[in-house]
């Protein structure tokens, strides 16, 4: 085949399929991947970035099937504010059941949801918390307990925004999915959430599907049914997958080492480190730090916060070369909806 | 577009790329897609079924998405006499380790594998077995135990076959991988075999990457070496990923039901049963047992076998519809290296 006809065939296969690797150099198909980015460094760097490990010209050079590239949720994907929003969910469950458990009215932690007291919820402590995942993602199926969070999720509304909570996705970050998709990177969560809460609106949302959601666990058993085989969740902590778990949750799960990793706070820390301080493969990798610094379209926190502190990740950026995005001065717009407004 | 125009553009992307829904009903790419297989009942229910599951007008049809194939690997994708191979790899580093460990001599059942006492090492059980992963599976990184498994399978030989153990995986299984894989579907190892020592070749041998290798595992530990991080395999189980486990390992790695599952023995029976007997999606399933009845050419063995014993998963696959391979009957050649002989 000639050379032109060769060049012209992969074009055409990378227009009728979208993701093959290399389309981003094909000509023709150059147009701005990241519009809802200002034109800063930040944005170079994820950029240059790519063009350096598509091209096989270069010492950056990755191969499409090590193309791998790891992104936390909360607070990197969708904002977290005033509390994770899988806390509100458990939350908004406690109220939803209370019918059923009269004893919750005087025991904690579920008095203090249900008095709507959130400094007597806090004071339960990280213990407080688990009680309450567990009290509410644990004694249905898996089937069951999907369906409850798609229907939580398309009637609960964000207190602040009130709007549905998929709604809080960040733009930018949107796009940053589907830049590395179309330049043939599996993308997929690594979160401290759970992974069977991320889930059922994972692909619809960020176009991650299942099987590429890597998360916090609960134990399932497996059980015939009157001849139906379910998985009944159980009160009981499977995997963590935050901070030291995080890597060891990617290597469970993906098996390979990531080429790239975005997060936002301390726990995200060694899944950074585990991505780019590894000598094991050639090529180029990326850390990415996404700093909460809009007060006025989102919201602006650091390392005082207790959702989302970041303070030894942001100490580490600058010796280990990770990116540290700057929501007010790198992001043209936050959300999705901001766009039509 | 014309019509002629567009079905043009199809095949032609079928050609370039691989893997397309629907590629198998574009005329002019129609040829033999197993082989291997005799025209029999058997080969027949399969090609039936992807038939059925990839033709939109079909009550069968199921979206390209959701077409994940599961596979157990011992029995059913290489065989696993004279024991699995896992454990001849552990037999092997046990005798590779023993000058670092003058206390095998007298310990079991370190022992019975110095003395070559297959009886006394089968007195000493399942805890045996795990005593025999856990001194050689653990106390290394992940990196190190990776390199181990490698150069075993390079230099290691099967002591009927005298080739190395991925010789003997089954010519008729890997047509199977490649025309389901041509399908659009997403093929998964789920095996009771570690995780972590398949990983390193089941891409080269089976076309089946790391991030799709789910498997029994130990735990492992992060740590930062000389500032590099490293995972350190822990000699205590994770998750052991068989009978009851495989659904768990199912739903815990992929997050969805497969539709067609392979498996060999009742190691596989609840994997079976939870492929095939949801009711939560529409669309075809396929069950299939691979029967091991060819001692001439490989093993047979079934309801009395201690390796891969077939007993409740053969009495319930008529009632649930999964299809029975003959492996003497079905399979025209069983080894890759025969066709070549």
């Amino acid at each position: 085949m000639a050379r032109r006809g060769l060049a012209e065939l992969t074009m055409l296969a990378c227009v009728v399929v979208g993701v093959v690797s290399g389309c981003a150099h094909v000509p023709g198909l150059s147009r701005d991947p990241l519009p809802s980015w200002n034109d800063s460094a930040t944005r170079q760097a994820i950029i240059g970035f790519v063009e350096s490990v598509t091209d096989p010209s270069s010492t950056g050079f990755v191969p499409p099937d090590q193309r791998i590239a790891v992104f936390d949720n909360d607070g990197t994907l969708w904002s977290e504010r005033p509390l994770y929003f899988q806390l509100l969910f458990a939350i908004d469950r406690v109220k939803a059941l209370a019918p059923e458990h009269p004893e919750w009215r005087e025991q904690q932690p579920f008095k203090a949801v249900l008095d709507g007291d959130m400094d007597a919820l806090a004071a339960t402590g990280e213990h407080g918390v688990l009680e309450l995942v567990m009290a509410t993602h644990a004694g249905m199926t898996t089937a069951e307990f999907e369906a409850t969070t798609e229907e939580w999720l398309r009637t609960a509304q964000h207190p602040r925004f009130q709007r549905p909570y998929t709604d809080l996705v960040f733009q930018p970050m949107l796009e940053v999915l589907a830049y590395l998709r179309a330049n043939a990177f599996k993308t997929y969560i690594v979160s401290g959430g759970g992974i069977e809460f991320m889930r059922p609106w994972a692909d619809r949302v960020y176009g991650i599907p299942p099987e590429q959601v890597v998360g916090s666990s609960i134990k399932v058993e497996f059980e015939m049914r009157d001849g139906e085989p379910v998985l009944v969740r159980l009160p009981e902590l499977d995997f963590i997958d935050d901070k030291e778990g995080k890597p060891i949750g990617i290597h469970k799960f993906i098996g390979r080492r990531p080429i790239v990793a975005f997060g936002n706070s301390d726990g995200d820390l060694q899944m950074l480190q585990w991505t780019t301080e590894g000598t094991d493969s050639p090529g180029g990798r990326l850390g990415v730090i996404v700093h909460h610094t809009d007060a006025e379209r989102e919201w602006a926190y650091d390392r005082d916060s207790h959702v989302g502190r970041l303070d030894k990740a942001l100490d580490e950026a600058a010796d280990r070369g990770w990116v540290v995005v700057d929501m007010a001065a790198d992001w043209r717009v936050i959300y999705p909806f901001r766009l039509t407004e």
